[in-house]
């Protein structure tokens, strides 16, 4: 577990994302990979967590630098779906 | 106006979001900017927007090409908020 300079544990990890989506009304099939990080609660959880496992997570977006432009989802909340 | 290759009207632009959101119980400010496409209606209703009008976006989250990492807003629906 690494930590913040705050001394709060923080987890990076990569989110896959596979899903199905309308648009412009064609069924598209989706898969994404979305850099994600957890801090605190949120990345004490993720303990529980192995690869594979299916989450549901309520977040948000932001850039992952001050002057980069790549996104990083902020895990709030991280619910187990399904053991991978 | 571009066109994707079977004819459909697509707009490619960039959404600027700002927003307070809390994260390991302290508050910070977002800023962040995504990359975002409409295609077909979303497209056409993009028309009657201009720069600096604040919107409200559903959509979902995908690769920007297949092999790179860049991820895409693909909006769903577009709601006016705010004249700029």
């Amino acid at each position: 577990m690494r930590y913040t300079p705050a001394g709060l544990p923080v987890r990076h990890f990569s989110l896959s994302h596979d899903s199905e989506q309308i648009e412009a009304g064609f069924q598209r099939k989706i898969q994404c990979k979305v850099p994600a990080m957890a801090v605190a609660d949120a990345a004490q959880q993720m303990k529980e967590l192995a690869l594979g496992d299916m989450v549901r997570i309520d977040g948000f977006l932001a850039q992952k630098s001050r002057m980069g432009t790549q996104l990083v989802l902020h895990v709030k909340q991280i619910q187990l779906l399904e053991r991978g």
